[in-house]
């Protein structure tokens, strides 16, 4: 994997990522493929909205199809006929937000499946196993993962465990083409992060990530976090803010100078009926008012549902709880993401990244995050 | 609308309708688009696959999105982006079968909407009305038609009814574009049914459909009625064959001389996880027997699922409950279909039709039937 900065403007920058699948213009929106698939949506339909790269889960992954059909397959992206990169989250924020009993030690996390309550145990070691025969591009170390508030004690405990954890992956063997980014921890306590950054930052990891965001702090706090501890990263590795966010979030972020970003908010919100425009509104297609509404759902989108049809009809299909709905709202809610970070580099080519914010800065917050 | 016999061999004729939207090649099985949608699928997506016409049906889109919204729409061809052929049933049978207190009467029949338990009255001119604003290329008269078995009783009944019904039906404008099929009755009592058929056969419809089978008949009975009963009726207009059937269902009912075909089977089957293969086969994909299993559904089909997913992807998006797994099989079972009416053409052309009914003949027989 190689990351070359193109163009940088105050904080922000734009720059690519090349893989042994794709080439990744940043700041880049990574769509979120939990289970080895994009919800809702075909490989073929997110690679002609043109992502260059999606995300799977390490956790869900391992759980089901499991290992053994995995390394049958010759690995994820022949098993999901996505040809371009994947990144691999590595399952640390899975193991702590969806078991109530997660057992933490030295060695790793005891914890019980979420679908069948089985029992396992996540070491560095197994975890980048996992991301092994999944062969994604880019691998995540397994990181202790804090659910905010958090006690200081609980912050520096996870920071110490993670770095210790990151020593112990990066000296595990990979494929070839893999690259493995670190997560630096600590909540909101800048102090602490810069801590664990500067001891990760020490250490060959191909990119770094701010992990443990996103987890219910307010969006300021969030924000301001990210301008203090992006610029701090190192310039000449990509910098990956997981898990977030609303389109505020991102041009926000890479306005602080990150490069990466995944959420499940677009694919979700359109399971819910919520969508986006770009005026930066955000529309409920089950509202009333969109009854008899023969415009599209933007008409300066050109994704298939806002070229061929009315929020009329796309209403119409969500109370008749038809499944076609939801997929034409992942369609136009991707498409605008996708669309939304061509701008973002747009806006810092141009230097017009804050003119950009503003039309997404007055919008409603709501509950996004990592993938659950 | 216009139809042309190109070729007959026994009672099967191969054909060719022509609507304002599009040149259909008979026989043709219509995917069913109850709500104005094929399930799963988006419309260029059915297009994609060859489909020239599609079912919609009165009853469901009266109740929902209703005619106020239809009309605003310009019809449904403007409302779906489906820019082919539309057929809508009349909404008898789904008035019928979906209600258990609707009333007869001479005038109409007086239903409780199964959405939301209002109260409305179908008169044939009324569901005229609905296919009106529909704009559906072909429409069907509002006819009686009850579950079998029925009493005689109930069956001379019916078809004194929908003789009645069909008299007014075509006495009723409709846009000049569309086509009105009637439909002859009397379940599986020939001389009821010959005796609707020649009043029938006496008025200007431009084809005629035979209804109220497929209603849990066994199917050596359904084929035989259509044996019997379709080379009675009139050569040189389609004969359509309501909510029929399974693969075997077509190949027989073909051989019989009937040009049109619709079914919930392949849409139905496909959220339950059932496949179809062009060996005959039915397969159904959370079986654990998929679970390594890396070959496609039909090495021979040409679907997106079959060229770049196997058995082993489909069933592990089925079981984690991904949308995307009803929609990869969706895909798969209409392509199938679509095919398989291309293999009966071309077996009647080259006089091999037992030769295909052989083929699909011996699989298992299972409760297909008009859409509900």
């Amino acid at each position: 994997m190689s990351f070359t900065v193109e163009h940088q403007s105050g904080q922000a920058r734009v720059g690519r990522i090349v893989t042994a699948h794709s080439v990744i213009e940043t700041p880049v929106f990574m769509p979120v493929g939990t289970n080895g698939v994009v919800k809702a949506m075909m490989a073929e339909q997110v690679a002609s909205l043109g992502a260059q790269i999606i995300l799977g889960n390490s956790y869900h992954l391992y759980l089901r199809p499991g290992l053994e059909v995995l390394r049958e397959a010759g690995g994820l992206h022949r098993f999901a006929g996505w040809e371009r990169s994947i990144l691999t989250d590595s399952g640390g924020f899975q193991v702590f937000s969806l078991q109530k009993l997660s057992r933490l030690s030295e060695e790793g996390v005891a914890f019980q499946s979420h679908i069948d309550g089985s029992r396992h145990f996540f070491t560095p070691e197994l975890v980048m196993e996992i991301q092994g025969v999944i062969g994604s591009d880019i691998a995540m170390v397994l990181d202790d993962c804090p659910a905010l508030p958090a006690t200081p004690e609980r912050l520096a405990a996870s920071v110490t465990r993670s770095l210790a954890w990151a020593e112990r992956a990066i000296r595990c063997e990979r494929p070839a083409h893999q690259a493995l980014f670190g997560i630096v921890q600590g909540g909101l306590d800048l102090s602490l992060r810069l801590r664990h950054l500067e001891a990760l930052a020490a250490m060959p990891f191909d990119g770094l990530a701010i992990g443990g965001l996103s987890v219910g702090e307010p969006p300021a706090e969030m924000h301001a976090m990210c301008r203090a501890l992006a610029p701090q990263m190192p310039a000449e590795r990509p910098r990956y803010l997981m898990g977030v966010g609303t389109p505020w979030d991102l041009v926000a972020c890479a306005g602080a100078g990150v490069d990466m970003f995944d959420c499940v908010l677009p694919t979700r919100n359109a399971r819910m009926g919520t969508v986006y425009t770009r005026d930066g509104e955000r529309i409920n297609i089950r509202n009333a008012v969109h009854r008899g509404a023969m415009a599209p759902l933007d008409s300066r989108c050109d994704c298939y549902a806002c070229r061929h049809l009315s929020r009329a009809y796309l209403r119409h299909l969500f109370v008749a709880k038809e499944i076609t709905g939801v997929v034409l709202l992942t369609l136009h809610n991707l498409s605008f993401y996708l669309w939304l970070m061509g701008e973002i580099r747009r806006a810092i080519r141009g230097g017009t990244l804050a003119e950009l914010e503003a039309r997404f800065a007055p919008q409603q917050r709501e509950g996004e995050g990592q993938d659950g």
